[in-house]
């Protein structure tokens, strides 16, 4: 049997934060809270999502680049958050699905 | 004027992610989503929490132990969640507040 590419499995964790310049409303009410039970050195907070999912690809900068695609049109808002990303082989490589 | 401790400014970058034995609806969306996007190569999606926040503390293992605590009072619920942090000297180190 002829295989031409082995398509190998890729875990992505996503970080996604809102850019420096938008407010954090939710950021602010957390670090509120803190004060309120006590934690008078606490600076500001900022809530954004880590997402962590699996691609299969041929290689790694074809799941890079799909990432990045993926980060555009559906975890982040690109007005307002930026992202980023590490990929790594995933423990199961090579079970492409 | 004695100073006796030069409390210092720690940068926390915390990681809230459901437990494996969690369903997560909202990655379960995402994964669908994509599905209609047009990528069928996606695995499972699980999207957690990403917080940055600082804090003064004497020394790493102060605010180490001061995270782990606000982790399980506020930004985490133990119950479902697991939580993570990296600690690292904020790059105004030193700036006590």
């Amino acid at each position: 049997m002829h295989v031409g590419i082995v398509t190998q499995t890729y875990q992505a964790k996503i970080y996604v934060t809102l850019r420096p310049s938008v407010l954090d409303p939710a950021g602010t009410a957390v670090q509120t809270g803190f004060k309120q039970l006590g934690y008078d050195n606490v600076g500001p907070i900022r809530i954004g999502k880590y997402i962590e999912l699996t691609v299969s690809a041929d290689d790694e900068d074809a799941a890079s680049q799909q990432v990045d695609r993926m980060c555009d049109q559906l975890l982040a808002n690109p007005v307002i958050e930026n992202y980023r990303f590490d990929l790594q082989l995933a423990p199961t490589a090579g079970a492409a699905k």
